[in-house]
């Protein structure tokens, strides 16, 4: 387990107990209940050296930090509906600056249906960091989550993987069309969306799935250019979990054109990860180990 | 209008069209049409070396980080339900600090009813920060918003303003209780929680319900040991609008023997705020203004 990951279970531990609380912390997603309805709560956030550079067009920052929780709303198969922006800037930032990085926020928020609904600008002495929370819904399907996989389960991916910090990274479309589509004709046992690098992201679901797994390594779709599709993380695409009489038949039935899918590998009984699997990135890993 | 106030309307502007969007940017609160039940979503945050100290407890800076937008949901006259909580921290933050951050954001949690959905730490390069997004429903009453203002209505505030600096900014009791019980019983015209000083604050609900205002400055309820409740900030009390007729009943029938409620002045039609007005504070006004 990795030390963001332990650090997270073991300050969440005990502090989600509302019977409205159907998902808590560690899927992609919570999943709460209002009324008769589920809800999809999520935050993300972009910070400065860490998911961007000053130097970076603000407009692309901007999609960025809209469309990182965004990918986590596709991976439960939701549609997302509003945001909320937090900001924290050193005053010498131009305001210039947060107008180009809302031109391109705005334009991810039209583009895939969200309402901004509010925003909060603070000082901070020191980078800019940019928090987005989303609320979503379920339009009648049930919300995938990471541990539903079973032993057997086919391992796919979309998209291509690696090599996102030559831009992927700033650019890419969350898989909203896709992970809706899957969630409500595929119906897969699990799936999550990659951030980490898939090396760091399904041990996460095997394990939240009490599984093992095997993969291909050559058969990872690499992004045109190279990058290494396991270790270099921020590819923003869907790991999804099929059973296997459904996924001999997926490929077919995939009816999006421009965006690839391949089969990469399974979840197993073994319990055990490959004895040479790498990490993935790991934005917490110094703390939590020294 | 202050330079946050206007950055934040001049890039908010043109991004919030859904129609289920029922209140956007500018209240205290988003308000959205979630099926036939009505959401508030509020996001927040607290910032190293503006809203707290590395020296300060950090039981007490988690408190701080969940209450600050609960006073939010206070001001509207809402429920809170459930937060999520986004943690940039550099790497050489041990551990322990954020596990005794969240058993003080726990304890906020507990005591308010809210359950914590879910969190996401973030490495940052300098500077602790913390995000808290919180979802809450109305449970039936009306959402006060700061717009229905209008000429004559008396104005209140709870507790006592000034002198936050001492410690109260970290300790504070968000007015939740009193909040619904106004929203319900008194319906005010206009409510908003003072987090930036009644200086800064007031201008903002007056301007908003297109109203001119005057307050009587010797009344003003001033925290023992002293201190400007005009300018200090961070009080996380009530500014509320009350009708004339239902003003002069409201002492009588205040069911909160603990908390102070001081008539302070009242909204005119002047659209005119007194000449010496002194501004409160404004985490962005150099940022703007240069």
């Amino acid at each position: 387990m990795s030390g963001e990951d332990k650090l997270l279970r073991d300050i969440l531990r005990g502090l989600s107990g509302r019977a409205n609380l159907l998902v808590g912390p560690g899927d992609d997603c919570a999943v709460v209940r209002s009324g008769r309805r589920k809800i999809l709560l999520k935050t993300d956030c972009v910070v400065e050296d860490v998911h961007f550079l000053r130097s970076h067009d603000p407009a692309r920052v901007g999609w960025k930090a809209l469309c990182r929780p965004l990918s986590d709303i596709a991976a439960m198969g939701g549609v997302p509906e509003f945001a909320l922006v937090t900001i924290l800037s050193p005053t010498d930032v131009p305001p210039g600056y947060w107008k180009t990085f809302y031109r391109g926020l705005g334009r991810a928020a039209d583009r895939f249906g969200v309402a901004v609904a509010g925003g909060e600008i603070s000082r901070q002495p020191r980078g800019i960091a940019v928090s987005v929370a989303v609320a979503g819904v379920m339009d009648g399907v049930r919300p995938v989550l990471r541990s539903g996989g079973r032993p057997g389960d086919v391992l796919f991916v979309t998209g291509v993987l690696g090599g996102s910090i030559r831009g992927h990274h700033l650019d890419f479309i969350p898989r909203l069309e896709e992970g809706r589509w899957l969630a409500r004709n595929v119906r897969p046992h699990a799936m999550m969306d990659l951030s980490d690098g898939l090396g760091a992201d399904l041990p996460r679901l095997a394990r939240a799935s009490g599984c093992g797994f095997r993969v291909d390594c050559d058969r990872l779709p690499v992004r045109p250019g190279g990058g290494c599709p396991l270790t270099d993380g921020e590819d923003y695409e869907l790991l999804i979990a099929v059973p296997p009489r459904r996924a001999d038949r997926l490929p077919a039935d995939w009816p999006f054109p421009r965006t690839r899918l391949t089969r990469i590998g399974a979840l197993d009984a073994s319990g055990e990860f490959p004895a040479d699997w790498p990490g993935g990135w790991d934005h917490f890993s110094e703390a939590a180990d020294g």
